[in-house]
């Protein structure tokens, strides 16, 4: 465990004042917030300026997979800091082509080349352009109950209430029902049955758009803001045939699943599906610096060899970003990270959850893999009945007080701690997690 | 001048073909580019692997506004890289909120909020979006022969061929034309007649809109990717009164004008005009670390004090980033770099330019302020036809192989180094461009 970070009472609340009065923060009632600063971090620990430390269960927005200040990473952006940082788009340079074989390196065979952006919206933006110039198609599906970023494509595809307050988005957009056994929308009690009936939706909305005017399927390979819905056996593989046979693109979002997150690489190798796209951002460099694209299959490269692709951004490969991205799949990848999150889930974070659910009511669903997990906290396990609003803040509180900080989304507790996190840690975690539970539903 | 680079043929020939079998490039033809690695920079300078260095007169994308590799700028990120990188946006940082201060401190009375996004797209999708809640109208005028990103609300707005490979887009956006007098949409012949005719189309277009329809108009305060159209006395001022007229709001876009471009930290501070949003990225700390945002009015801040803002990205306020431009902010002010930009396009390069004008018979317009400058080629001064694109390239040709490197844009040089390039400079690169004319065009 870390050492006890020091007490500074007036920095703390001189960066209250200041975020007070000018920053405007996303997703917020600025008048109604006040949020805590942040003085430090390091492996899965954060602190604050009150001589507070958290064992982080948030990775930040989940984006830290290679945890707080990773010496090595670290060292690689300041090393990278003395060269070129930013280079226009116009021009080569060598980290941004390491970071590009990189990435396309772990993408399956005929993904070759990648189109970088600073962040997750920007590389749905330009996956959606990709799929309707490659195909000439027009219509987009994408799924209730998933996130996609906030720039006004994005949150077009984006099938939850953060759409709402910028609506009227772009056209062409059309949502449909995913998989979720324990709130099945097709009255499924089966996995098998929650990914057949899921499928025979889809295909049925795909039927009732025209499968010559849909462009794409796209999809979080597994949900994340919105529950961490895990794809049932045979979900993914069936979207994977139902887009071959009418020419549709497979779009797979892996911003938040990729990087190791659920124990692989990207989400689909659980699965062995083969995207036509994938965008991704947060973990390719744990967000050190803003970094995010898409990697594209041979075929939609290729309509853009001798038809400029229209689009584009300043700081596509930005110099300092992609070099902070080769550093970190090395780390990753001498480290061991993947496989840690993996053995991590199986192991430790995925048993002792479950042992959480047998001792507490309020959970009312256990969902993930890697480490990448959810607890649905309902009020009644009977009705499913979504637990208030105030117990569920109640709860976070109770962690907090503990130091431990997990991710609250809606009625729901994400523990997605950095990939590195140990069987130790996250033993510790679980056990006041286990307090924090007893103690706020007590 | 810097030290000769050295040669390293391998890597240059390494950069390159990992470039061309991964990376996706912008706004190109994937097959038909072969881009230059850079290799490294430092001031005004830029080299390649080959031996060979560069006046720079493009800033990269017009972002390297304190130049190459500053080293206090440097310094400032090797030291933030030791602290905590990526804070989500949830909790409060110290250098987002110093940066939010730094930033509020440079715009008018009155704009205190600052809303961080990852680059210029990003800023100007959240503008609209501000402004179409805080005013509960959807319609939004925007200029033709403008660039304001390539996300899909910053597309629409968009007033130039860029914008057609994305249609179509968010529904609303409505083109007008702005001032130009060289080739003058509204038949002038002096700038005060292009600014009033130009104000009195404005003036017709939002009529036939309907004002009470109109959320906001937009605008590049001096339009920069499609010509340095530095807008004529009283137009600016005038967009402003007819806003005011309808409660309209006017978001000035100051990504590329902005932080020291013009000569001025904004370049609205030229016309002492006041907008109610403001959008920035670029020079706010150079681009070494990929950063933007919406500086805020009180009273659109205000709308969202207790109603959420819908809207968000991962980075918003990353640390490394805002820790960037809190020191780039300060070392502009203390070298006086925005000085430096005035001083040397009043002195240097405004009239070396003008200069170069009446010796070669290619240049049929000299327009710009600060260090923002374009030439406009012409195949012939008395029908202004634009050079054709071969002859714009060989006028590249003749430059680079002298050493200078401008920004060429359609039949335009644009002549926009870093804003702490010197008197010296400023004349060496007017020689070699003199030079090159000369040597292009004989
Ligand atoms: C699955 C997914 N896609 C896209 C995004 C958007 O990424 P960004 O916030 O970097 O724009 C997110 C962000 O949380 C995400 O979780
Ligand atoms: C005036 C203006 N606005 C917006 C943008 C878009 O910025 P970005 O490329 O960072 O998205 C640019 C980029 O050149 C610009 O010049």
């Amino acid at each position: 465990m870390v050492a006890l970070p020091s007490v500074d009472a007036a920095r703390d609340s001189r960066v209250r004042e200041l975020t007070r009065a000018h920053v405007f923060t996303s997703w917020s009632a600025q008048a109604e917030i006040d949020p805590l600063p942040l003085a430090g971090g390091e492996g899965v620990w954060f602190w604050d300026h009150q001589g507070r430390r958290y064992l982080d269960l948030t990775s930040q927005l989940v984006n830290v997979n290679l945890g707080y200040q990773h010496p090595r990473l670290v060292e690689a952006i300041r090393e990278a800091a003395g060269g070129l940082v930013t280079v226009a788009p116009s021009f080569a340079e060598e980290s941004r082509a390491e970071a590009a074989a990189a990435v396309a390196g772990l993408a399956p065979a005929g993904l070759e080349k990648v189109f970088f952006t600073n962040g997750g919206a920007e590389a749905n933006e330009n996956a959606v352009r990709m799929a309707r110039l490659h195909t000439g198609r027009h219509k987009v599906l994408a799924a209730y109950r998933s996130y996609h970023g906030a720039t006004a494509a994005a949150i077009a595809l984006t099938g939850e209430p953060r759409r709402w307050g910028a609506e009227p988005s772009i056209p062409g957009v059309v949502h449909f029902w995913g998989p979720y056994l324990y709130r099945s929308e097709f009255h499924s009690s089966t996995p098998e049955e929650e990914a057949e009936r899921a499928l025979r939706h889809l295909r049925h909305t795909v039927a009732a758009e025209g499968p010559q005017h849909v462009a794409a399927i796209v999809l979080e390979t597994v949900v994340g803001s919105n529950g961490v819905l895990v794809p049932p056996p045979g979900y993914l593989e069936g979207v994977r045939e139902l887009c071959d046979e009418h020419g549709i693109l497979l779009v797979l979002d892996e911003v938040m699943a990729g990087f190791g997150r659920t124990g692989a690489w990207f989400a689909f190798d659980h699965w062995g599906v083969r995207p036509d796209l994938v965008t991704f951002a947060k973990g390719v460099n744990s967000g050190y610096v803003p970094l995010g694209g898409v990697i594209l299959s041979d075929e939609i490269a290729d309509t853009f060899a001798h038809t400029p692709y229209p689009g584009g951004l300043t700081y596509s490969g930005h110099a300092l970003a992609t070099a902070s991205a080769v550093a970190s799949i090395r780390i990753m990848r001498e480290e061991r990270v993947v496989e840690n999150a993996a053995e991590v889930g199986e192991r430790t974070l995925g048993p002792g959850l479950r042992d959480l659910a047998e001792r507490h009511e309020v959970i009312g669903d256990v969902r993930g893999l890697g480490v990448f997990w959810a607890l649905e906290l309902v009020a009644d396990r009977e009705t499913r009945e979504p637990l208030p609003a105030d117990r569920v803040k109640a709860i976070h509180r109770a962690c907090v007080e503990r130091g431990v900080w997990p991710l609250m989304m809606g009625n729901r507790m994400h523990v997605v701690p950095p990939c590195v996190i140990t069987s130790e840690e996250a033993g510790e975690a679980l056990t006041l997690l286990d307090e924090a539970l007893a103690g706020a539903t007590a």
